[in-house]
């Protein structure tokens, strides 16, 4: 299904753990992935951000989705 | 930095799009991840997420931050 | 109260449940909506999105806000 | 394809607009639906939110994901 | 207007920029304020949070929503 | 270590709650700060926003990182 997300990375569910209203799940990731970020340009230049650059891609928990087959 | 996000992936700037306002990176991720997500304990369920399961991360560009040493 | 946010849908609520922190809100909503989305032009560009095209919304529970007069 | 995302709102693309690096998506809702919050529990305690309460789901347009078959 | 989000902070509007599709805002706060913030457990334990502790609150910009009377 | 993120506020930790799954963090902030929003274009034209405008920054506690040294 076509979705605008710009990631969707395929893993498997490693653990996770049951809350009263919220639940965490860990996702194994083993293959090679490209992360898509959309960040303001005035914080793209400040970082300097250009090709080669060795960076972290930083998610909150709370902002990821799970899909299931 | 200890941050409390739970996901910090490491990678390289592989391309970026400059706008007026907003600007995309891609970054690739070539090692092993694991990414953690929170949903509500009723899509856990929904889904009957358990070890194993083949499963999709999505996360919206705009959620992801970035982070250059 | 004016406010950036672009989508503020008028409900009822209908059924709720309460965690130790945090806290699920069922709304019923019965009149047409419109709901503007931001996202990647190149997302829109994937999806070839037009008008008329049918498509679905998605969105997380943890980015939903409440207000009440 | 079952997502954990509480919200999937079927619609009809109404407008939208280009920009350099994000594009804006109207969607026309016009069945009834059923909108999941979750917030701070102290939060849902202070509106004191309780069964056929009148409010208001507030969703700010980057937080929208748009997904077409 | 009651409203869930924890943090309303008043401030006055110092500077702006437009963009084709977005634009951002700079809103300068004098006045002392109380951030809230919604972590997964696991990660108020790793960082060992407790009373007195300084630290900083990480807000990215697309997830601030403004609001005028 | 540089940050994307528009927003890195200073502050001390005031209270916490733990939850199950989640844990909610107050963050005392005594010194003026700007906070940084990305909205909408239509919508900043909408709350005709300038310079000098009382405003409030709205932010979802499910938004907030939380970062120590």
């Amino acid at each position: 299904m076509p979705l605008s997300a710009r990631n969707r990375i395929e893993g498997t569910v490693k653990a996770g753990e049951k809350g009263d209203v919220a639940s965490t799940v860990k996702i194994e990731v083993t293959k090679p992935v490209t992360i898509t970020a959309m960040i303001i340009k005035a914080a793209a230049e400040e970082l300097s951000l250009k090709e080669g650059d060795k960076v972290e891609a930083v998610i909150k928990a709370t902002e990821v989705l799970v899909s299931k087959d």
